[in-house]
């Protein structure tokens, strides 16, 4: 896990170079706090970015889906995609608006993915989706029928040709702007979460369980 | 702005299809209330996706970046895009695995992004993106200069074929699993903002402006 990367050609962050990490345990860090990706994948030679869930497992990520949505139809054929994962932390208010900037940190995987069709496999696969997203929800709920999971698609992408890039801390001002008269610094950012809310349709006597009570996305 | 819009082939809903909103403003609701996009284009049959900010000044959309970038180099060549827009408002959680859902609003923008050239436009451009970011920053920052401008690299996007999808509200369960024994409704996610942090290098006298104290997504 502490195995350093050597970017590919396609991987390698060529634009503000110091914020590439090709670290490999450093990407899985920032894959396993999100649990949102943007999929790319193009069909009839328009691009489509697709948000959707994902989990890890090892050096594979896993997506799902509809056996009939669009994009997992075309993720079958075997068709090249892109897996980015973006974490947002803050703004960066600079003295001059040219370096004005965000921290953040992202994951872009390229690949190739294919259907998982071991059954072993998809339900482990989407066992591992549903702990990535929610730890512990998945023993509380209604497991997977033969007829849901012959309707649900799964995809593994190996994690093998990646990047990440990764932005912390206060602004850089050309020197000469520091003495520009206005306040510079971060205003962070984070997700939180609310009360969860009750379905209006659950059981009496249904208490919110302590995993929906107590989510956080810190890892 | 309550114009309908009539969806293409490629932008029409096809899974879940009561989630589809092709209302104009309705997505520019998302649009505004966003900041981040995750840009989808291709290059030697591979596609990438890209998260950077945006502005939308009436029916464009304004992303920009170093003129020096792999990315935004590739737009200027004029190939296909996509901009995809996530808002994440919540894990819903249904009784069983298979009816597991979000809440979110997510709008796909499809079309062919061109170079700004005219610097009357370019300008008009980074103050937008500049406001839709942060509403007041731009008056106090000081202006781009022309070396600047110059290694700016500012697309236009129209706002022609588009899609937006929406789904919110409690989980829909199939009927015989609303009597299983365990808690479900919905984890509220949103974005909050933490105590702004000064720049360690803050001039003496420089408070913290009330746009960067207040900051909030909510439009």
């Amino acid at each position: 896990m502490s195995e350093t990367y050597t970017p590919t050609a396609r991987t390698r962050v060529a634009r503000e170079a110091d914020r590439g990490v090709y670290d490999r345990a450093a990407a899985y860090e920032i894959l396993d706090e999100g649990f949102i990706c943007h999929v790319g994948f193009v069909a009839d030679g328009q691009p489509f970015v697709i948000p959707t869930g994902y989990g890890r497992i090892g050096d594979n990520l896993y997506i799902h889906g509809s056996a009939a949505s669009r994009m997992l139809r075309n993720l079958d054929r075997g068709v090249a995609v892109c897996v980015t994962v973006t974490l947002l932390d803050g703004l960066v208010l600079a003295r001059s608006i040219f370096n004005h900037s965000m921290n953040y940190r992202s994951v872009v995987v390229l690949g190739t993915a294919v259907a998982v069709n071991d059954p072993a496999e998809k339900l482990e696969a989407l066992h591992r989706l549903s702990e990535h997203i929610l730890p512990g929800r998945w023993a509380e709920s209604r497991q997977p029928n033969e007829r849901e999971l012959k309707a649900t698609l799964v995809m593994r992408l190996p994690i093998a040709e990646f990047s990440a890039k990764v932005r912390q801390g206060p602004p850089i001002d050309d020197e000469e702007d520091y003495a520009f008269p206005t306040w510079a610094g971060v205003i962070p950012l984070r997700m939180v979460v609310g009360n969860p809310i009750d379905d209006p349709r659950l059981m009496p006597g249904q208490e919110v369980p302590k995993y929906a009570r107590e989510y956080s996305r810190k890892r």
